[in-house]
């Protein structure tokens, strides 16, 4: 006892102390896949070590500060993490790119890419987080899936998203954006949110600007969660405004672009297996009615645990529609095991298939926030690994 | 209390000690802000979020050993941190460019570009530290501001700072260079600085090298500081020196390049407010009299503390003159107020205007280490934020 | 005791236990140096501050996970750091090429590109590592030197390493890889090791793919350690193989790369001086006899302990043939003392020289994985500074 002590005074006198409002965590998530894609004409094989098959791997520090009277002061900021070198497989399997964090000795970048904000928070009136964070869209979605993001039949392929990444002035499926949020306290099992996030940039009014050089940026979203015993229940909407005075530069068409989505999930846990059903809308019009374009997304699925394994398996599918005409159809699949080594440590098998059917000559998949596989093509996945998070 | 010291024979045991060298460290500064640029033609708005007002974003990590005798090793790492996306405000209201530091999941780079050194210190001869960290005259500036640097009208736009981004080859103000760094202890109230950094490099003899190739950059400063009571006054002077074999690389005229920098600053503490004065001046020397630049600083500013709100106003002037030709004139102001949720977490208001007039045709601001606003040109800010340090 | 104990509950009421699976830990080497470098008609001279002189000046996160029964999980992820602003010197004296991580305010990047690793681990079965991590053959080599990296002269000059890097298929020197390690249980003072990596990509069936598209690459080695009393002694063998459709894409001729490397090293502790050898050879294949390419490199040296003092003295040879022509010569020698602060902090003083020569002309010294110092040059240098462990 009398050497612990001396050995805590020891750590008193160090700069420790300063620490205690700063926790590192993360996860480290890694596998070995072999994939296979087959296109009209060509089948293509793939095989190596790749990342983020669970939970994507991520470096983060979080603090939060006691300012009495129930008031905090919070903090995030969080990276992602690439334990496989590029050019060894990226979270898309079948894609030989390099992965956004290069582990290389090469130029590119670790960068906190996944949350970074800062806020208030208090028991009674809620919590308050400003900066780079995820959409509500997002995490009101991922908890109604029984599969995984990270390999060909995933969650997140089968998302509605508010297309939420207006820094970049693009509607492609994000699951992050720059905003306010304010979450109201817990009340009766339902907790509700709200997301705004605005830009109005050289919005200039002595004269005409040039083109391509104006614009105005919105994205406002609502989410609602209510957890009562083995039920989960959750519904989203949001939307996302974008306006340019050039044509071709944000959208194939048009100069202003409105994304309206909604999404319904639920969860309900048998003891026996655990059941998941999400179901989403998105519509973007885009001036001219007859190109604006409906997704519709729907997802199933179940997790079955079994001592220290889970059985799980997800299915569901995309359909997206320009004006009436019939542009996307898309149906995953996903199946696997998960093995708990301890509650932070898993290891897992799963196949997964995802087959992407694109009929429209011409049609931009990118542009309408579709998937990008914008050719026909199936592509199934074999992944081993282990994930942990710290 | 037996709990207690369980939970800390447990804490004993896991690695956490190894970890009480280094501390981790930061803040996050987010504000929403509205701005306004009036050129003699074109007035342009601007809206949304943006990073660092009261205090630079960033994320760092610190240590010091204790290493006997009185003397300890010491080190920092430290970057920046952007808790905005890019192209939803930088550090400069009214820019749409995206901040160095980027959330968003692009390819760019979160770097310890704050500060990364190591050194040694010792309670009787000082402290020597050795890599890329604050300029003298950037530690020796700040505190004579009432104002903040993260807005129009920002404590940065008015100041002096000796060019010594070296390892770059231009001479725009810095306040970061790679050197090594004097640190004499503290004798009666006075704390005395030198920094040093030199770099020569291509130094070719036996034959003429290519133009451009060959160049060599040393940088030199020396700051006191006194503190005796409400008073703390302050001097730096510096010195820069730049010299390459191609017309046209560094500057605009000329291939030998010296920068001398003074500047005095105070600030005296009435219970009541607190006062500041900053003045300052820069002669760059281009081997060509007539083309010298000379720039002068000065600038005034309160704060009023009221219990957990403090009111804030600052005010100066830049001015700029090539040979006997007066080629830039640059008036900021600043007010705001500041809210102390706790010692650690602050909230802000503030209004801040920088008219910035460049009459000389051809004239080049970037050149002569002036502001980038090269053109006469007016800007307007708000910002409403929070900034948390942990 | 009694403030002690009450500063210890407060800690325990943080958030900083949830910490105690993260450790941060790191090195920040810098020096000043001088150097000059030779070749037929040109000297040139540098001076400044530069970089990981003794040590890779770096960042990490690591932690640990006891999950019972002597299973555990762990990881690493670790980043270089540059104390030195590019152009301020690098790890290459001699060159003011930036270095990969640069500190100033610039666009690129530290990124964890050290080490990303997660693995589990048992006292009995031994441990398996996944991810981006160190070669066996760099684990293998660094131990049987007495002299340094980071300046001419260096013990990474003259290693032989199984060229790893096939993510960027290419197969220079290098010392990390992604790749799965196994490391078997120490056994009678005995540790063996294996590691393979492996990409197929692009590998299509149904019809001829476009030239550069196609690919597959692989590496695997064994390392053994023994180790009794003032005895260390090692071996590893290593292969790696590259094929691609696209001649000139990976090396100057031929589309099928295989590369051999055997090396072995020892260290013997006199007390009065601690002694060490080192030798390894490396065979490329690349399809066409002639053209083969044979690297052979020994090394020798010795470290003598004089209180808080070490002297060090290490010279080596590499010499290159292709086919049956002789295409490099390279001798390396270094020299310095080292002084002991502590055990974390150490200063230095060293002088190396390395003068490489390359007679054939078109020979492509970088594309046969051989130093990139394609012509006769001799580099002095000299360094003075100090290195601190976190």
């Amino acid at each position: 006892m009398k050497k612990t002590l001396v050995a805590i005074a020891a750590l008193a006198a160090t700069s420790a102390f300063a620490q205690s409002s700063v926790t590192a965590y993360g996860v480290l998530d890694t596998a070995y896949y072999t994939a296979e894609t087959k296109t009209a004409t060509v089948k293509t094989k793939y095989a190596g070590l790749t990342n983020s098959t669970l939970a994507g791997s991520r470096l983060g520090f979080k603090g939060t500060e006691d300012m009495g009277n129930g008031l905090k002061a919070n903090f995030v900021a969080e990276m992602s993490l690439n334990a496989i070198g590029d050019q060894f497989g990226s979270k898309s399997d079948g894609a030989g790119a390099p992965a956004g964090n290069k582990t290389t000795d090469g130029t590119v970048a670790a960068t906190f890419n996944r949350q970074t904000w800062v806020g208030l928070s208090s028991a009674k009136a809620g919590e308050v987080r400003i900066g780079y964070q995820n959409t509500l869209q997002y995490d009101h979605n991922a908890p109604f899936s029984a599969g995984f993001e990270g390999a060909a039949g995933a969650r997140e392929h089968l998302e509605v998203l508010t297309g939420a990444s207006l820094g970049g002035i693009t509607n492609a499926e994000t699951n992050r954006a720059t905003g306010v949020t304010y979450f109201a306290p817990e009340m009766g099992g339902v907790k509700l949110a709200a997301q705004w996030g605005a830009l109005k940039a050289n919005q200039t009014t002595l004269k005409d600007n040039a083109a391509g050089a104006d614009y105005r940026a919105s994205h406002s979203s609502l989410s609602a969660m209510y957890t009562n015993g083995p039920l989960t229940a959750g519904a989203a909407i949001g939307q996302s405004s974008l306006q340019a005075n050039a044509a071709g530069q944000l959208f194939w068409q048009g100069t202003k672009v409105d994304t309206t989505s909604y999404s319904l999930g639920a969860s309900y846990d048998l003891k026996v297996a655990k059941l998941f059903a999400y179901y989403g809308e998105r519509e973007t019009e885009n001036g001219t009615a007859a190109k604006d374009v409906n997704v519709k997304v729907y997802r199933l699925g179940a997790q079955v645990p079994m001592g220290a394994v889970t059985l799980f398996g997800s299915m569901g599918q995309l359909t997206g529609d320009e004006g009436t005409t019939k542009v996307s159809d898309r149906k995953t699949t996903q199946i696997g095991a998960l093995y708990a080594f301890s509650k932070r440590t898993r290891g897992f098998a799963m196949w997964g298939n995802d087959k992407a059917d694109t009929a429209l000559a011409g049609f931009s998949a990118t542009a309408a926030g579709l998937s990008a596989a914008a050719a026909p093509t199936s592509t199934s996945t074999m992944r081993v690994g282990v994930s942990h998070s710290f």
